[in-house]
């Protein structure tokens, strides 16, 4: 029988996908469950409701907890926890070459840039750094980084961004069963998965 | 030794606030915590960021998220739910009721007004109904009735909602710890408590 699917669809940007990237593999495999990387653009889906920034940025005391909550939270989890500065990263050529990067690589390459973000305090939108980490992947860092300004790859991230908003995603990360479940925010991964495994 | 206490911040019409109230009774009690149940007024921290109504309005794709997640939730915990309406609720009378209600009555005030809205479907905003309930604590409910429409009670709501932007509150439910740590949302319930059980 095919193992049960779970969509974790995410924005590199987006603080509260990096735990949830850190976690979802273990959890995942231990329920038997398989899930896709689903990265996608957060900034037109904000625009469209007029925000031109991340909301922790427009909504100061909220963005004062979000910081405190994601390093209360990374030092539950013994996760190491580093502040992006600017912050949101420019996450656009990171998820162009997540697209572009073969699909049994792709977790892989999706972790990879967010322990350099929010575990090492490294930008996300350098070719150089991107490249390094494609190399320690073995798949060719400058055939993938031109791969990424390629029409085919730009409307391929345009079109995954127009289905995350079809879908109704407005915030990362957000888990999307088989079914049509939408499960919003790290803390719902757990449930997300339950969902899966049981079919409600 | 006295035992710790975890403040308990909410407003009536806040959705995540009712599965919050239903569960922080027996969670704090097998903590061996006091809770302290902070009735507020969420409209006046909403206006001061430009909100005229409550963000699951402003944004309807989080709005539709909210009530789902919601109705899984109170599923998941076997607390019964219906959805208020109109939403958000006008809980400036239950909030001034809660204050002049003596402080061994107001958590089942509290509880039992939560229930009332999202249990029943019934407003929270009707003298009767609220009167209904103060009988069945075993209060006055004509002298409670008119305490809260007393200037004393009405600028204790205000000081009291005052004091909750002051300590940087944005949203409920929120639980802040005497060392002052802030959690917010009924999802880091458990944490709070930990938090309060074990000082970080």
């Amino acid at each position: 029988m095919a193992r049960p699917v779970l969509d974790f669809w995410f924005d590199f940007a987006s603080t509260y996908s990096y735990p949830a990237a850190m976690r979802i593999g273990s959890l995942a495999e231990a329920a038997g469950i398989d899930v896709r990387f689903r990265p996608f653009l957060l900034g037109p889906i904000f625009k469209a409701q007029g925000w031109e920034t991340s909301p922790f940025n427009l909504y100061p005391a909220k963005g004062r907890n979000m910081w405190r909550d994601l390093e209360r939270l990374c030092a539950d989890l013994s996760q190491p926890f580093a502040r992006p500065d600017p912050f949101p990263q420019n996450s656009l050529l990171a998820a162009r070459v997540a697209l572009a990067v073969p699909e049994t690589k792709r977790e892989d390459f999706c972790t990879a840039i967010f322990r350099m973000q929010f575990a090492n305090g490294r930008r996300i939108d350098q070719p150089d750094a991107i490249g390094t980490i494609l190399a320690g992947l073995e798949t060719d860092p400058t055939a993938l980084l031109a791969a990424a300004q390629t029409d085919a790859i730009k409307d391929k991230l345009r079109a995954v961004t127009a289905e995350a908003q079809r879908l109704g995603i407005f915030g990362a990360p957000t888990f999307i069963t088989a079914d049509g479940e939408l499960f919003w925010g790290n803390d719902r991964l757990e449930r997300a998965l339950a969902w899966t495994q049981r079919g409600k």
